[in-house]
């Protein structure tokens, strides 16, 4: 698999299928793994960071954690490329920002992104479509045993796992689900939301993690604690809150249904229009017309267009994804020529 | 013709045809006219009101103004009726609301209509497509001069035509145009045409006269001054200052284009796909988004539509047309709901 044929389909997470995939968007299971001998990232001089990358990317190689496995080394790699994979959610921002030599390795349909050298020597991480965090969390702890079995994970009787970060030692483990919440931000009850979720000890992030609530109406739920409980308890944690979120988000829609149909209506429709035929369109109104129109796909008020298509939307309309796309950087205005000329060759049937 | 026939059809001035038919939409010249032996409307009594409709009545339909002929007897009709000939610009608001006998005689086409006890005991109306104010006078006159063989026009050798108000006596014409102005307004230049046209006594109003200035980006210039002066130069007097402004819109048009010319396009099409997909359309938003269409149709951004759609539903959507087409009142919510799905079903190809 090359970087090219990555890009050019769209990750698992994006199938717009799997349990409650109209409001859950994605489940996502991360582990921090640090390699006894070694120390932590920030405190490596150059030598030691490369030999951790190279021993680290062998085994995740050898291990075969995922087939087909595509290893990006970032310290190469084009920055264009880096801010693609930040899109995708395949790296964090400070992976694509840092200096020292680093990668990821990216299994078949973005399900698997192990990154090597971030904050922790790894960073092992499964999405899956839909509410399926169980699923994801089996997928994890198999290739967790698998690179525990060639690797010494840093390790304590008392403390845990050991992390560079003393928010991730224990377990390890950030739980997160993705949520597209539109109709809780309409009728005003989103405030209700953050609050009870904070009361559990649960953070509450945007699409792109802190700092980009706003963004599509799409919010993810995570856990903050990973230290006393087992990561099965983490899980379930923040399993067992969804459920209700994904109820109260129902009951939204509903409400709006039945309240204010035709008004409802209008903005499903008038997003579809806009989308369509935009000649410019700046990110952050794509984002919010495109939730809209998911909402009314999920609402059967549209037909015309699949869930999948309006997920996949949301990730190839990001700045990097256009300007990979165009084949070279572009202005700002340039960008959102071409975001809405993207949109609508995805949303006009071809002649 | 019945009534329910020519509001089926659309008239004469809408066909979007015509000299500089992108920028004017109709010429339209206006005689008043009063009968020696009646007292002005406002003396008369009950009965002096009728007597003086008959008679009117009666010549105008023997005299063949126009073939076919209709003659809407206002007292009598649906006062949804009237509200449609306002909205078709074939009565006048005045003549909408009086309440004594009173008529109009409709023309094929609606290019010709005669209102009988309006303000003044006759007032002749002809409207033409484009910019052709000297084919309009020329039937105008026509029809003046067949209806003078039979009725004694009150005429003062001094003072000419005698009419109800003093701004009309002498030549008792009224000339006027009706422009599309939408690229003087945003490129901020209307004002200095509004200056421009004050300086030669000529009036600027809106779609439906005085206080609808911004309604679709509608101009009407007309004359002032109808004493003093030949007909022929009332006439040449507004014609002579119409193709100045319609230079001026058509520059300020190709400077957007030249300068801005992808925002342009955005507003055009934006406009088109709102219109599309809308599924509650209030009134100004509409003829707001049908002005952009209108000069996207002009420039050829946009092919799918012609000039004569765009020109028929900024008055198929009017009010009392929509509760005209529904068959029964509606409500300000129902009418917006009505006016998406009438335009809608105008723009979309039918399954």
């Amino acid at each position: 698999m090359t970087f090219e044929e990555m890009i050019g389909s769209s990750g698992e997470w994006l199938r717009g299928t799997g349990p409650e995939a109209e409001i859950v968007i994605s489940s996502r299971v991360r582990l921090a793994r640090n390699i006894r001998g070694f120390r932590f990232i920030t405190k490596m001089d150059t030598a030691e960071r490369a030999a951790c990358e190279e021993l680290v990317q062998r085994q995740i190689l050898d291990a075969k954690v995922a087939q087909p496995l595509l290893y990006v080394p970032l310290h190469k790699a084009d920055p264009m490329d880096r801010k693609v994979l930040v899109e995708r959610h395949l790296i964090s921002k400070e992976h694509e920002d840092a200096q020292h030599q680093r990668g990821v390795a990216i299994g078949a349909n973005e399900a698997v992104a192990v990154m090597v050298n971030e904050e922790d020597h790894i960073r092992l991480q499964v999405l899956q479509s839909g509410f399926q965090l169980q699923e994801a969390w089996r997928i994890c702890t198999r290739i967790d045993d698998a690179l525990e079995q060639r690797l010494d994970y840093a390790f304590s009787p008392q403390l845990g796992y050991l992390t560079a970060c003393p928010t991730n030692v224990g377990t390890g483990l950030r739980v997160s689900v993705m949520l597209h919440l539109p109709a809780l931000v309409l009728t005003r009850h989103i405030e209700k939301v953050f609050q009870a979720v904070a009361k559990i000890n649960l953070a509450v992030r945007g699409l792109y993690g802190e700092g980009t609530e706003a963004s599509g109406h799409f919010y993810q739920i995570s856990n903050q604690v990973s230290l006393g409980r087992s990561e099965e308890e983490i899980v379930k944690n923040v399993e067992h809150v969804i459920p209700t979120i994904v109820r109260y988000e129902h009951n939204a829609r509903q409400t709006l249904l039945a309240k204010d149909r035709k008004r409802l209506e209008d903005r499903v429709w008038r997003a579809y229009g806009m989308l369509k035929y935009a000649q410019l369109l700046p990110s952050d109104e794509a984002m919010m017309l495109l939730s809209a129109l998911r909402m009314g796909v999920h609402l059967g008020l549209l037909k015309d267009v699949s869930l999948r298509t309006v997920n996949e939307l949301f990730i190839l309309i990001q700045p990097a994804h256009l300007q990979k796309l165009t084949g070279r950087a572009l202005e700002p205005m340039e960008r959102d020529v071409k975001r809405a000329e993207f949109v609508r060759s995805k949303l006009n049937p071809q002649p």
